[in-house]
This record gives structure tokens, sequence and C-alpha cells, in this order.
């Protein structure tokens, strides 16, 4: 790893991701150009599946062209890009394409003929921009784990088995369609995977699939109602979160990647944001092997859109109408000062989970997260995680960086 | 009423209602001069709502020009146009926009801000088409309908009395939004309003709204089943229902419009399709007051798109790739024949409606359905149908130049 990315999520400031059926490059270029200022590395971008694959068999050459043309113009800033592909859930809202609604409905990750489309699909978007020198990483899609169990309206329900199966194959069609190695290929999975014990998508999928394990951390999951915007619990979640899920890896040195975070105004007051952003951002940047972090989300929704959770209005760096936020601001200094830090040597501290404890004692509020939380304090930096079953692997372990293990019934002395 | 309108419903050759997306004058050219070719007057065509309307707010100015572009390329061909707004529901697909969807959802009918957000879509659709001359028809939406009840997996479902105000407002924008008298305002049902008991949409709402009454007449819906594909009960369905749907009217000079029919090859064999068309064609001009038929529809659903019921894949007058089928040629010599013939007179004969009968007695295969058709094959043409409550309206019999009046339980010697 040479140095820390930092980078943001891009949400268009004109017609927000509607704006594909719109394309315009001036105001693209308009967009990233506030972006560079902040001084990031990388953007990540969101094309609309029903977009691009109205129907199974058509694959809308022109709308490839305009996700392409977006890599492009980040180009023109320096920015390094990575595409998701099956949006699919964004910002409350799902995009599914008539073929997959109504009298249509077939389960998205189970169907052989919707998973041979959606492989179509991936395979198509990902060689539209796999020659791209500037394309970073392509995940298979925002949070896709959304749609697979409650509390989603209508799931397309799976065992974990099926979530394993559809995560191999669409990851192998990326990554063949995609050639290069240095491209990320992954899997973005929204936290329930880790808290929410009726997700079918688990914390083994995070780890086995792809080239790094993504997180997403939204502290309005109950941690900062739990902690207060500002507490420990809040501020360090991001961090407990990638520890979390680094406790799968089987590779002491695969990357994490902490893809959203993000500074939701219904639990942090606006005047409380930099802080939280700047205190998350260097909790984070402590997790051994992070290949970044990628803010959620560079421009605020334009309150001319309705119907979005009030939240959304408010999570931009950069305002609507372009002007650089206090967040933005902040973001900006600490990707100045942390990016070419030297990098975090593992925490050689790390607190034991039991393998079959359930996902809710793991979420904020539960008793292994206040263990975490609580040996995090007393240390001054968040604990590695170890599953109980591989105590005994010392070579992982070392590979790990892991020198003292903690059992969670037993406290440490503060 | 100067002629009988002949037209067809206008299913893009290349990309079918997604093409859209991708708007291609000349595409649409090459369609519309293969239809009038066929010596139709008119098209009816069909915006797809997420489309033009992917946020509540967002009302896309491009889309509205295309749709304007669609009629003025129509009419360098000669064609007047049909302008349909929600949809909606369109050969088994339906087209929701995403903020009626999943998290979003929200009665269609019935929730104030999806209402007045239907307003709006509405209002911008029929003014970007009001002052082209060759306007001839808008259109709520396709069988919006189906959204109401089951057979639909996830219904919007309303009382009678919601469905009637939701069309009373739509009629009302549309109307005052095209300012001039002579486009007619239409509301779209499928047959569900007059043979299924759980529709909220009705008889009466058929008749109450708009400027003329719209009949869909789809013989798969057990005609064809019950009395063969050239049966009298399948090629007289157009014709009956057209029958059923004026016994509401309470303005004998009110039109009605076979907005809707074809030769469904799941019932109607590929050989008889001409014979079929040819024979509800002329059994549907002995209606009174018919204002047109416009058949559904003027290209095949190319076979590379997949997913449609496969009837849906045969409907076409012409091929996907531009030839005109027999049942083109057959539909282009009877609108040849048949525009300018002296317009029906009313059938004299009229069979008596009891107003609380069931709606499933009038479907096909029903007992009220059986004694029209028979004495339609006694007469030689099928009655009129009158409504028990109205029979001491001399007035309106006499406007409907109805003289002979027969009880549906009396039946008359053949």
């Amino acid at each position: 790893m040479t140095s820390m990315r930092f980078g943001v999520n891009y949400t268009p400031s004109v017609g927000w991701f509607h704006s594909w059926l719109d394309f315009d490059a001036e105001a693209v270029r308009r967009d990233l150009e506030g972006v560079a200022s902040l001084g990031v590395d990388h953007v990540r971008i969101f094309p609309l599946w029903p977009v691009i694959q109205p129907a199974r068999s058509l694959i809308r050459p022109r709308a490839l062209a305009d996700v392409a043309r977006v890599v492009d113009i980040a180009a023109e800033f320096g920015l390094d890009v990575n595409v998701d592909a099956l949006q699919g859930h964004l910002s409350s809202f799902d995009f599914m394409p008539s073929w997959l609604e109504s009298w249509h409905r077939r389960n998205m990750f189970t169907d052989p003929h919707v998973v041979a489309a959606e492989a179509d699909y991936v395979r198509a978007l990902a060689s539209a921009v796999a020659n791209r020198p500037n394309l970073v990483g392509f995940t298979l899609g925002n949070e896709v784990n959304q749609f697979a169990a409650p509390p989603h309206p209508l799931p397309h329900v799976v065992t974990p088995e099926e979530a394993d199966g559809w995560l191999a194959t669409l990851v192998d069609v990326a990554r063949t369609a995609l050639g290069r190695s240095p491209v990320l290929v992954t899997n973005a999975m929204f936290d329930a995977a880790w808290y929410d014990d009726r997700q079918p998508f688990g914390p083994e999928h995070a780890v086995r699939h792809g080239d790094a394990t993504v997180v997403h951390s939204w502290v309005f999951n109950g941690a900062a109602q739990a902690y207060g915007a500002m507490g420990s619990g809040s501020v360090r979640h991001a961090e407990y979160l990638a520890q979390l899920a680094a406790a799968w890896h089987t590779d002491g040195t695969r990357p994490v990647w902490l893809q959203e975070v993000g500074s939701p105004t219904n639990v942090v007051p606006v005047n409380d944001a930099p802080a939280f952003l700047e205190s998350t951002v260097r909790a984070a940047v402590t997790v051994q092997n992070l290949w970044g972090i990628t803010w959620w989300c560079s421009h605020d929704v334009s309150r001319t859109l309705p119907d979005f959770p009030p939240l959304e209005y408010d999570l931009g760096l950069i305002t609507n109408d372009g002007r650089v936020k206090p967040t933005g601001e902040r973001f900006a200094a600490l990707a100045r000062e942390l990016r070419n830090a030297p990098a975090s040597s593992p925490a050689s501290d790390a607190l034991v989970l039991d393998d079959d404890d359930s996902r809710a004692a793991r979420a904020p509020g539960g008793p292994f997260f206040e263990r975490w939380l609580q040996l995090a304090d007393a240390l001054g930096r968040g604990p590695q995680v170890v599953l109980r079953s591989q105590l005994g692997d010392s070579a992982l372990l070392a590979a790990r960086g892991i020198r003292s293990v903690h059992e969670s019934a037993q406290p440490t002395p503060a």
C-alpha cells in the first residue's frame, strides 16, 4: 500500500442520479472540478441499472459510453474512479428494471435468467471502463444485500449459500472483464451483514470475494443514538466496523475499504459534523491495511427533489450549488495531512469474538460492541478482533500483528 | 362524426418502448412511414412515465420534447396522434417511478403528494403537445386500472369513489392544459372494469369522465377460449364490449372508441388472424357513435427482447423488420372500405341489463353475455344494451335509437 486513499461518493448536483437520463458532460465536469478542489484522489460513481439494462437483452451502448465518459472526465482532474454496477438501491430509492418487477418478479439472486442477465450487465459495464487508466475499482453494486432480507419491503430472500454463489459468479465475471489486477473488484454490503441475524449476506461473504473487504459506516444505525454524536461509540463506529470485518480475514494483508461513511444530520448535529468527521477519520486510519476512506458524499441533494429522508439533503461535503462546506474543508485538510502519513501498524491487541455469537450482540449497544469500545478507550486505539476459531492459527495471528488477546468476557483493567 | 377513424397503437420496432431512452427520430420516421402505408389515420403513442418524471418534481424537458417530436413526425405522414400518459402498464411490464416503489410506496390513486405529482405530469405532457394540429386525443394512461386491484401482484387498492375522484382530478388537469375542445380526453381501462367484481374502476367511470367511452377488447379474456377463435362470441367480443360500455351512457351521442383490439396468437391461430380481424372490425363498425378502431399494434415486438408473454411477439400488423403482415393488409383494406362508409344507424333492439347484476355475469361465458350473443346472432347484428334503471327514460332511449327492448330472462325466438 503506497498511501492512504481519500475520496468521495459522487452524487451529481443537478438531477441527482436521474442525471444519467440527461447526461451532461459539462455538469459532471463542474461537479468533479469541485470534488478535485478538496484534494481527494478518487470518486465512486453509480450508474442506474434500469437505465443501462431496460430489457434483459438490451444493454444500451450510449449509457455505457456515458459511464466511461464520467471516468474520463474524472481523469481530467486527476481523480481515480470506482464504478458500482447494480443500483439497485441509493439513498432510500430502489431502481429495479421492469423485467424484475410485479408480473415479472423473480429472485434477483437465484433465478438463472436473472443472474445471467446481471452477469451480462456486469460484464458490459466492466468492459466499458476496463481500459481506463484511472479506473481504480469496480463494485458489484451499492449495498445489494439490502434486497436480500427484511426490512426491505419486498425482499428477494436467499440462503447464505445462495448469496455466496451469486457473489462468486458476479465477482468472477467482473474480474474476467477487467483483466488487470490493480483494479479492485469488490462487494459492498450495508452493515446488517455484521449486525442483523436475518441477513443472508454475512461477514464471511465480505472477506471471501473480491480484492478488498468493504464496509459502509452509518451511525444512524444506533451508534449515535446510543453514545451521542460525538461519543466514542459513534466516532469509533467506522473503525470498529472495519476491525470487526477484518476478523474473518484469512489473509493478514487483505485490505479493508471504508467505502462509505457520512455524517447524518438526524443524529449528528450540523455544528458537530466537522468534529465528527475528523474524529471518525482519525480513528479509522488506525485500522491496519486500510485501503482508503470514501466519504458520503460529494454534493448535497437539491431540496427541489422531494421524498428523500431529510438527512440526505445535508450529507455533501459541497453544497448543492457548489460551495465547500465545513465538513468539506475538514475532510480536505485531513486528506492532505494523512494521505502520506506512515501506514498504521496493526493494533497488537485483539478482542476474541465467539464465532457463533448472535450478530445483534456485535451491533452498537450490544455486549461485544461495548466490550470492544471499553478496550479501545482504555488502549487509546481500537483493538483488532479475532475469531475464537482462529486463536490456534499462530501464523495468521502473527501475520495480523496480534500479540495480545483479550477475552471479551474478562474486562481488562482500564 | 365525419368518418370512422382507423389507427394503430404504435409499438416502436427498435427497442420497443425502451427506445424513449435512446430517442431516434429516424427510427420513428421509418416506423411511422410503415404505419402510414397501411392507410390509417392515427396512432396512439406511449411515453414511459418514470422516464419523463424520475423524481416527483423532475419532469424532464428533453423527454417531453421527444414526445412532441413523435407527434410532429407523425404529422409528416398525415397521421393524427393520441398521447397516453401514465405508463404505467404495457404488455405485461409495469413502469413505476422509484418514488412510488418499495420504501416510497404510496397509493397511486389517493396519496395527495402522488396525485399532485401525477397531475403535474399530465399537465406537463399535455402542455407539451397541446398546440400540435394533429393531436387528436390524450388518454390518462394505458389501462391504469390494472394497478387498482388483484390480480395485480401489488395492487394500489381504492374504493370506487376514490377512483372516481382520481379520474375527475386528472381529466380536469388534462382538459385545462389542452384547452381546445376537438382533442378527446379519455380514460382507458382494461375489461375488468366491466367483467370483474373486484375492480374499483367500473362501467360508470368509463362514461362519466372525458369525451369518449374507451374500450379495449382482448379475446384472451375467455371469449376465444369459450367460443373458438372464429366463433361469434370471439369475433363479436369487441362489438359486445362497446355496446355494453354504452349502456351507462346518459348522453345518446357520446362516442365509443375501440382503442385497443388485437389478434392474440395464444387463442387465435395465425392463419385465422386476418379473418378474425375482418370479422371483428365488421362487427365493431355496427356500433352506433363509434369514434374509431385502433388496432394493437403497429410492429411485432422483436424476439431479441425476452420476457414478453409469447403472444406479444406476433401482435403487429407489420413485422419487426418492416414487412406488412396479412393482418396489416386486411386492416388496410378494411380502413379503405369503411372509413367513409355511412355511419351505422343505432341498433333498434336493446337487451335489458339489471343494474345490480354481478359483473362476472356480463363476461364472456356469463349468462348476460350468452343472451346478448344469442340475440346478436338472431338479429344479425348485436343489440344495444340498456340498463333497467333507464327503461323509464324515454328521451334517452329515443336519443339512443332504441325501439325494441328485450328482457334477458326471456329469450326471443331465434
